[in-house]
């Protein structure tokens, strides 16, 4: 039951964000520039590293979706995405994305906790500038998407069938595309030009 | 030393949404619609909730930069500030926004700590649905700014006169604008209705 008046229905973060469209659409937006525009990492690997950080945190809507999100762009591995909610030092991704999801969980604790050693670790696997940073706001962003889902009390279903349809939708279409079904005609719009 | 090559001469985030403009602008708008924009809740209330989250998080830049807004917003009232960090049972503020202060103290650790009792306290002391999720997603939000700044090793100076200064400049003219003078040009173009 959720602490206040969220529209029913509309599980996890998108009856909080069909409660107030306002903030919504910044947090579409940003999600959407994180896991779903151009980047030299996969949406694979940035999809893992948000499914990995929310079940740090333990917030069942958002390390079930992102988990579902990424299997999609894992060829439906979803044992992969299993092994690196478990235990991603043992599971079948790159060293490169291992020292990536190492950093990420330092982040989840506090960001403080990441070091020169880490970053340069990362860095002789090839990481970039960029990756490196977008390693730290995706796992900076999801402990804000997990508190808000958590903080709230929404409602987070235990059904894996209802994330794998849901899944596919966002993998295919995006963030900000599939939240127009609940977001249309709120009187915000955002434009977002990241050429 | 930041872990990555952040532009110099820009501390705490605004080195970090130099260096990724595509990120900074979502990061920019979420923070004008929480903080900035039109609410029941006040600019200074809402500066004090950024502040304590941040605080707790012992993130330096960021208690500095918002508790010099809330200062800005409160007639220059810095003791009030250091107050509602140190202690804000005590501090000469309302018993609603303790209230929703201790909302916010238990998102910063886990949303999942926030209870039925913790919100029906704040709603018997005046506070709404809006005003009760724009606390829950304020503090989620700055549990987001405080990695971000953390997790890449910004620069976060110790000279409170140059917070003091900005603060200022934020409480007059509001996020968005005061960070055109580092995003200006960047290929990036963000238009927000919140209407």
């Amino acid at each position: 039951m959720p602490h206040i008046a969220l529209p029913p229905g509309l599980p996890g973060i998108r009856g909080a964000m069909a409660f107030r469209p306002q903030t919504a659409h910044p947090l579409n937006a940003l999600v959407e520039v994180l896991l779903a525009a151009e980047n030299t990492l996969s949406r694979g690997e940035r999809e893992l590293i948000a499914t990995y950080v929310s079940s740090r945190n333990c917030t069942r809507y958002c390390h079930s979706i992102h988990g579902a999100v990424a299997a999609a762009h894992l060829g439906g591995d979803e044992e992969l995405v299993k092994q690196v909610k478990a235990d991603f030092m043992q599971a079948r991704i790159s060293e490169k994305l291992k020292a990536l999801l190492t950093i990420a969980g330092k982040v989840q604790q506090d960001g403080k906790l990441v070091t020169t050693a880490d970053v340069e670790a990362a860095r002789t696997l090839g990481a970039t500038d960029i990756e490196i940073h977008d390693t730290v706001l995706i796992a900076a962003a999801f402990c804000m998407y997990n508190r808000y889902v958590d903080g709230l009390g929404t409602e987070q279903p235990d059904d894996e069938a209802l994330y794998r349809e849901r899944g596919r939708r966002v993998a295919c279409d995006g963030y900000v595309k599939v939240s127009e079904e609940y977001l249309a005609g709120t009187g915000a719009e955002f434009i977002v030009h990241s050429s």
